[in-house]
Formats: C-alpha cells, structure tokens, sequence
C-alpha cells in the first residue's frame, strides 16, 4: 500500500496526481474498515478525502495550521499524520480518537467537536504568529453546516490582523447550508450584477402590482431568479474575503492547481469546495444522514445492526402523540433532528418542526419566541451543545418565565469523546432559578415528565443518556409524578443509593450484587427531579450510608446537591460514584466505566470495602 | 407636556409630525433629567428617540410585536407605554427597569439585556403567530454593534416560515458596526454593480503585477474602492432581506413616509436607519462613549462625579505593567474595553489589544488561537457575559489546556438589573476540570492573581465585582498566593466566616459589629481559590459554627463547595449570604443587599439571631 509509505506529510508532497489518486482509494479503504468495525463518522469523512490529499500536498502542515471545523472531517488526515496504527482502534480508549486532538499529534491544531469555531480559532492563530514573524498560513476548514453557526460568521466579519495569512477552505457537501447562500454559490456562470438584478425586479415589481395573479407569482419566484443572476460568493466578498470557486473537491489535479495559486495571494481567502458526502461508497453516497455518525456497519453491504428502543426514539414517540393532541406543540432543533428522535415528529408535522441548522443560542430563542405568541414548543439539543445555548436558558428563558421544554439528549458519557460528553449540564442549569429539571430512569418516566413540562407554564429541562432503559429500571416502572418529588425504587434497610436517571439501572444492579455478596438490601432511590430536589426524602435518609451514582460531573452534580444537604458525619459512608473532575477522555463507554470504576460489579466492590474498612476501624 | 397626554400608544398614533417633533423634545429632557439623577444609559436612548416615536405611531404595538435587541435604546419606548412614573426612579427597586422587561409591561415582548437576541426571538414570534393566524407584524430593533453578533446572523440567515411578517430595523449609529459593512452601507447613491467592480478589479491587477509599487497601492486602497462601488445592503440582500436605507433616524417625517410604506409589504425587511448618539445634548453627543451607560451626571454641565479606583482600574493597570515586561501579553475583549479597565491598554498597546465588537463566543476561541501561537492572552468580560462563552471556555481552552486567562468583571449583583447580574458564572466554571479559579479580595490580590494566571500553563479564571475594594479589605493585604491555600484574614476563636473575594469587606464589618454587640471574635477566611479548593483548612475549622458570605447565587457558589465538605452536625451553624434560588430584580445595590439582608449589620443581626436561638434550645 501506498499508505505505508506515507509517514509524515511531506511524503505526500513529494506524490504525482497519480499516486494522490491511488492513496484517495486507499484512504477510503481504510475508514470505511475502521468505521465500520467501531462507528464513527462516515459520510463526511468519505466526502473530505482529496481536499485533504490536496492541502498535505500544497502546503507545509503543521507549519501552515490546518484547523478543522468539526473533526468528522479529519479521519483522512489522521492517517496522513502518524496515526494509521491507532486509528485500526478508533474510538477505543487505547486508540485514535474520533476528533482532532492536540494531545494526539501536532498536526491537529485545536480541539474540533463542535461547529463554528474554526475561523476564529484561525484568526487567533494568524494574529499571533504575525506577532512572531511566522510566515506560515493559517488554514480554515470549514463545512456548509458551519455557515449555520453564529460564532463562524463572529469569525468571518472580525479582525484585520490576522487577514493576510488566513484561507477558509469551505468544503460544501450540501448538506445543511441554506438553500438562499446555496443557490448563490452554484450558478458559477451566470455573474449578472446585483444591481441589474434590483433593477429589474423593481421594474416587474411595478409592472405587475395591479396584476394580482402575476405579481405573485413573480414574488414567488424572486428566490429562483435572484439566485440566477447574483455572483457566486458575493456574501463572502461582501464579508471581505477573496472568494475562489466552487471547485470540484474530488479533482485533485484541480485542487491542486487552486492551492498553488491561492498560497502565493495575500488573504482572507475564501475557497468554496464541492465534494459529495459518502464519495466513493455505495450506500453511504446514497444515503449519506444515515452514514453521518454510525455505530458500526458491515463494510461490504453497508447494513447496520437493528437498535433497540432508545430515550431518543421514546422521546420522539411520546412528543408525537402529544403533538397529536394538541396542535400548539413544535419541535425545534439544531442539526439534531434524527438523533434527537425527531424524524418522524418532521414528517408528520413538517410546519411545526424547525431544524434550524447547528445554532444552538438562535434554537433555544427561537423557542422563546414561539412561546411568547402561545405556542408550546419543545426544543431537542444534545446536553453537550446546550452549553453552547446556557444564556439563552437563562436570558431568554428562565428571566421571561417561559414555557419552553428543554429535552437534553445524549446527557451523560459518550464515544464521541471529551467534546462530545454530556456531563456539566447540572452544574449550570441547578443553579438557575424558575427552572424544573427532570431525569427519566426509563421510557414510561419520560413520557410522564414530558407530559408534566408540556403542562407548566415555565421552563423545564428533562436530560437522558444516548441509548436505552436498562432491564431494571424498566421492570420500576414510575409511580405518578409530584414536582420535587423522589421516588424509593427498592426498599431496604442498608445502604441508601441515589441514582440519577437512568444509572437507576446501574444502581439497581449494584444492589442485587450486594445482596447476593454481601446479605446487604440496599434502599435505592430515584430523585426524578433535580430542581426542585426532595429535600425532605433526602434528609430522612440522612443517617444511613448514602451512595450517589450519577452519569455527570461530580463536581455540581446530583451528589452535589445531596450531599450539601447530608454531608459527612464521620459516621456514615458518603460516596459519589460519577466522573470525576479530570478531561474524560475518549473510548467505548464499557472501558471508561471500566476505568473509572463505574461498572455495577466495580462500584458493589468499592462499597463492599469502604463497609468493611469502616468495619475494622470501629473494632479497633 | 405633550408627554402627559400619552397614556398608551394609540395617542401616539394620533399625533401630527409636528406634535412628534415636540413630544421628541420633552422625551429628551425627560431622559437626560432621569439618567442624571439615577443613572442609566443616555447616549444610545438619545440616539433612538425619533425612530421609537415613528415606530410608534405607524405600528399597533404590541398587537405589532416590538422587540429590542439591547434595551439600552428603549427607554423613550418605556415612557409611551405607561411606565413615565416609574421612569423617574429609573433603576431603583420600586422604579422602572434599565432594561425592557415583559414582567413591566405587555409592550416590552422579550427580555433584552444582552445583545444579538432580537432578531431570533422576532422569528419565532412571527412563527408562532403564523399558526395562530395573527396577522401582526413583528419587528425587532437591533442596533449596529448587534450585528458583530454571530446570533443576529443565526437570526437573519434562518426560517422562511416568519420571514413575511418579519421587519428588522438596523439603528445604525456607527459606535461598534465593522468598517466593511458600515462602507457599504453609506454608498448609497453609487451602485455600480458587483460583476463591474469584480472585473475591474482583475483588470487592475493583471496590468499592475509587473508594476510592484503600483500593485501594492492598489491592493491598499482595494477596500476603499470596493465600498464606493458596490451597491448599499448587499449583505443583507444576500441574507435574502428586502433592504430600505439609509435613512436619517431623526427626520421623522421621512421615517413616517418610509414606515407606511414599508408595512404594506411582504417581508422580511430591513430598515437601515442612521442615527446619532446623544442626540440632542451636546455634551452626550461630543463624547458618546463617555455618555453610554453611566452612574449618573449634572444634567444642565455633564458633569461626571469622580470615580474612586477600581478592581477594573486596578485590572487595566496590572495588565499594563505586565504587558511592559512582556511582549508576549495581549488583550482580547468583547465591546467591554472601557468597562474592564483596559482603555489605557488599547492605546499603548494597539496591536495587541483585540475589541472583538459584541461576540463572546469569537472572543474566547480568538485568545486560544493566540495562546496556541505562543502568546498570552487575557480575555475580560463581564461574568454576564461570559455564559455567552461557557461552551467556548470548556471546549476551546479546558481540553486543549491552554493558558489562556479568564478575567471576570461585574461578578456579583449589578444596577442593570437581572439580565447583568454576574452571579451564576461559579456554578458552571468550578465543574470543569484544569482550571484554576480565583477571587481576588482587593487590589493587592488582583495583582498577585493576575500575575499567577500569567505565569500557568493551563485556563485561568478571575472574577471580581464592579466598583472598589473596601477599606478593611485593603488592609488586610495579601499573603503571597499558594495556589489551592485560602488565607486567614482576621484570627479569631468564634464563628467562621468565608468570604468570597471582595465579600472580604462585607465579612469583617459584620465581624466587627458581632465583636462590638456581641463580644464574639470572628475568623475570617478568604479562600482566594474557588478551584482547586483548600479543602484542608475548611476541615480545619469544621468544628466551629461556619458562615459564608458571597456575591454569587447560593445554589452553585462557595457554600455549594464548602458545605459539601463538612458536616452539619446538627450542633454548629451553617449559614450562607448569598443570592437566593429565586429572579434577583433591578435595584440599587444597597437597595438589594437590605432586601435580601446582605449587609453586614443586617448578617450581624441574623447570625446573633441563631446564635441566640441554638443557646435557649441548649438551655431547654
């Protein structure tokens, strides 16, 4: 294999378009294989393979910074930078991580989970390095979804200093850029000037106006005749940047020759590249969202292993039959509507459900703004990206006292890594006042803590994890809500366990292994509601060992609000098995459970020992 | 006073261009009587006056929904929609707000405190009121500094669902507008088109490339040539809107003409309106800055009373002297220069100050691409502010570890009410791993803080309240820092007290009044360090009655840390001052502080309380 040749990026400079071409087919063979075998992003990566051919072989990386917007573009250039052993393992605690990672190689500049910040991250980079007389470029990668994003048009539109140096390379699969700059960036040959354009429609305006049939229908088509006759790139030129395309992103001969020519100009620069989500794969060209982010798939057939039941997929469900019964509920979200559950929500009712692309703060205002005129919505983002959108909860939402429901996704640890793991929303969203924060333990609680948000006349929050109701939990079923309420999940006289949501079912299989080792009946107990929290039950428990079990930071989570409450006596035991304050890094969640000893097994055995020391000690 | 004879916006609506002049006037003197006595921002409200009143009467507002972005533009709006009364207590606990606020007002649609949210929140109102069949307009109101925002643009790019009922009004008084933008904003009456511009410019370049010299001017005033002949609002035709203007904000007949045609078109609209700052008063409009928001002033001279030093002031200085011993040392802020104390900072150091215009999320991820070139940035917002940027802090600076320094001002309670109060910034940042976080008590703290921060190789956080230290806190120094290690800083054998940071002074005044009336000899402790936090010495003084004092909402602050740590054993008190789980309104300070029994006598009084109590329960 080419491939193997390949050790450091300047032994892909030195390749003809030929081998480039060869190592692309060889590249795709690669990620296909490890994506398939540990889940990943497919599609995306598929679609950047030549771009990144293309960028190694003209400029000097990491001495010209290449800085990915979200890394689910970056698998290709991972193997091109001394990570092709790693990357057999991706996504495995011991392997490559599934996102750019400065810790990992050099060559990744910054930390690139979520959109939007690459230009900015760029500007800051040129800015510096003029300050050091370093000549080198400052590279930009960028996607169309990232257009969505608030904080890459704060990158385009600021800073001077950093303009000379910097190239944003926009690589559109056409995927989630707005059909209005999309149309505009295609119609490469048909440069008529805006003005003739304003013009005209002036003129058909007023021509038409007392012919009611024409004059709509003619304002029906402006969006078609405008995207006709504009320049290509005019939003970028008006922003400041040289704009260079759109170009073939897969003609590498082509690619080539741009980039020879644009790293010679002085910048901003931006360079419009279309590529094809899935390039190269049958069934991931063909449907390319079911290939974005996979679990695993079969590399030949493409077929992907049948999930299960899900929080997300219960969550969409119950939304659905609620949307059913009254016509005032609306799903809004950012780029999240299949992983949120929402597909069906989508289809069934597409005037009430609004993805509004990866723009978290403008999703969570938007849902304000739907309230304020009466409506209900319910707005789906993943715990992680709700960080993005803290104050707007509270700005726009908690301060106006609105009914707006938050439903908090992928809440807890996941394989996507550090950026992507869900486990401070507690910490912020507890502190905030008017807000109610719940935590189903399985599907039948959810359904009934929708209901009971959909039903308050201020803002609520429910968070659960990627992935389904465990066994136990489901087998708890969920007695009737009360605001503020705990729920005692299983009796006994021993240790007192708190879990949160769904780690109800960790909590519940740690207490069969203590039962079965060690003769204990461990009382456990779902809080259901982080704000208001149970005081009361908390307190009434206050004099036995108590034990938290929590999918979140220790630091400002569940354990965080009880143990305030009951804190250590010196007598009982007080433990708080959740994540603790370090980066968690990337892995299969049963490995970093593993290693943070936050398995059933691992936490019954580190009970089992702290009784027993406590044991010995009060013998001594 | 014309002023007298409007109770609600209808009599607006009835009034003669004439009479609008005149009531424009009596607005005018109203606000610079109110802002002077009381404080406020006058410069901008100035600036707004005519546009509100044509608003005013050419829209049925709120049935025409009116949403500002920033309410710093809305206070003629406040005094024609019923709040005249309130307004001349402008900003005290039983006056009207600083800000609009729907809990005031049903003409005040959205909370508006922080910039960028107008155009978002107006989106989903037009939505929402889409499927209820209203057929109000909504119009939201940004200001120019507003469009450094990424969320305006989410705003502007996103939904075509409330795009027809959707006007803009772009209240352009160039203070914080880009260049670029504002260029191609003034060019009115010359609209040669883009693909005119684009071929001459090619043509220009291909004859003077040989011609070095001649390139090189060419490529210099390419930008001033770019803005003389592209049409104006091209940007926002672009974006897809309609675009109207410029038109001179203080012309309101012309304003009338253009808003009564305008409101019988389809949208979405955008009004570009220029205006001019302190309108109206001369020593407002001279120096606007100087005049923007404001602790109050001699309505007739202007005159400002003198500020006493600052943990700002003190902030900027320290900077300064760090930044001459350091070349590597930048300042990176976010329309916040003047209000964080580094004005003298921009002008000695111009290249290495970044005003990055009202994008927190770009500031934040900008000083890690310069930290990732090998500078040292100091990024300062206020805390408000900086939950815009919590993602950016976690995702951008903690997981790539970068020594990037976080200085927080305004942490605390502030006079601009509920939108500006700083106090929730603890509970996010205190949950994420690698951070150091510190509160310094008085300026000698800042100093050693700050020069700590700089010397880390990881995130750094600073927060510290607006205004000054206090006189007791200034005595008490500053041992050297060590970093995790709290400071004793009044020995005493009788109840703990912990400070947070400048709560220092509020500590040891109630110190001395329990000394005085209660012969008690309080310690007082300032753990300086929220993160890592020295939870050795708050084991120490376990066996004691523990207070604490902070500036931050109780749920999520110091006591949230260090009542975690030790245990109420049900004999000592445990006691925390601080912001309770509830909206804290507008008020003065000392007006909040006495609600909420901050003081130090009211602390005093409430500690002797349940000291008293805890000894007749002993004595029973």
């Amino acid at each position: 294999m080419l491939l193997d040749s390949v050790t450091s990026p300047a032994d892909v400079a030195r390749m003809s378009v030929g081998e480039l071409d060869s190592l692309a087919e060889e590249l795709r063979r690669v990620i296909i294989e490890s994506v398939g075998r540990n889940g990943g992003h497919l599609a995306s990566n598929l679609g950047s393979v030549e771009l990144t051919l293309a960028l190694h072989h003209e400029f000097d990386i990491p001495r010209d910074a290449l800085v990915f917007d979200v890394g689910h573009q970056a698998y290709a250039h991972k193997l091109l930078t001394g990570r092709r052993d790693g990357f057999s393992a991706l996504r495995h605690a011991d392997g490559c991580s599934g996102f750019p990672s400065p810790g990992e190689s050099p060559a990744d500049t910054g930390v690139s989970g979520h959109a939007g910040v690459a230009v900015s991250l760029a500007r800051g980079i040129a800015s510096g390095r003029k300050k050091n007389g370093d000549e080198g470029r400052v590279i930009a990668v960028i996607g169309d979804g990232s257009l969505t994003n608030g904080i890459t048009f704060e990158g385009l539109t600021s800073g001077r200093d950093s303009a000379k140096k910097l190239i944003v390379v926009l690589n559109d699969n056409k995927m989630s850029i707005s059909k209005n700059v999309g149309g505009v960036s295609r119609c490469l040959n048909r440069v008529i000037s805006g003005n003739f354009y304003n013009r005209l429609r002036s003129m058909l305006r007023e021509f038409s106006r007392p012919r009611k049939r024409l004059y709509s229908l003619l304002s029906r088509i402006d969006d078609a005749v405008k995207s006709l006759i504009l320049p290509p790139g005019l939003l970028f030129q008006e922003l400041g940047f040289r704009y260079f395309g759109p170009v073939d992103g897969h003609d590498l001969a082509g690619l080539l020759v741009l980039f020879q020519r644009i790293k010679r100009l002085d910048g901003p620069i931006l360079v419009h590249v279309l590529t094809t989500k899935g390039r190269g794969c049958d069934f991931a060209e063909k449907k390319p969202a079911r290939y974005h982010g996979v679990s695993g798939f079969d590399p030949v057939t493409g077929s992907v292993p049948p999930s299960g039941g899900s929080f997300s997929g219960t969550f969409g469900e119950c939304l659905l039959r609620q949307a059913e019964k009254d016509e005032r509920i609306e799903a809004v979200s950012a780029a999240m509507i299949d992983g949120t559950g929402l597909r069906r929500f989508a289809k069934d009712y597409p005037t009430r459900c609004h993805d509004v692309g990866i723009a978290e703060a403008h999703a969570v205002i938007f849902s304000c703004g739907l309230a304020i005129a009466g409506r209900k919505p319910v707005c789906a983002l993943y715990s992680t990206f709700a960080q993005r959108a803290f104050d707007c909860i509270y700005h726009d939402a908690v301060l106006a006292k609105l009914p707006v429901v938050f439903a908090l996704d992928r809440a807890g640890i996941v394989e996507d890594g550090p950026t992507h793991h869900g486990i401070y929303d507690l910490a912020f969203l507890t502190a905030l006042p008017e807000i109610v924060i719940m935590a189903p333990r399985n599907y039948k609680a959810l359904e009934l803590m929708l209901d009971l948000a959909l039903k308050r006349s201020g803002p609520s929050v429910l968070r659960y994890p990627r992935g389904g109701e465990g066994p136990r939990a489901a087998a708890a079923g969920c007695a009737p809500l009360e605001t503020g309420k705990a729920e005692v999940i299983r009796a006994g006289n021993g240790p007192v366990i708190w879990a949160l949501g769904a780690e109800a079912e960790t909590a519940l299989a740690a207490a069969e292994i203590l039962k079965r080792e060690a003769g204990l009946e461990c009382c456990v107990i779902d809080p259901r509601f982080l704000k208001p929290f149970d005081e009361a039950t908390a307190r009434q428990y206050a004099e036995r060992d108590v034990i938290v079990i929590e999918d979140h930071a220790v630091a400002g989570g569940l354990g965080a609000l009880l143990f305030r409450l009951i804190p250590d006596d010196g007598t009982h035991l007080r433990l708080d098995f959740g994540w603790p304050d370090e980066i968690i890094g990337h892995g299969r969640i049963s490995e970093l459970r593993t290693r943070y000893r936050l398995t059933p097994e691992l936490i019954a055995e580190d009970i089992s020992k702290r009784l027993a020391a406590r044991g010995s000690a009060a013998g001594n």
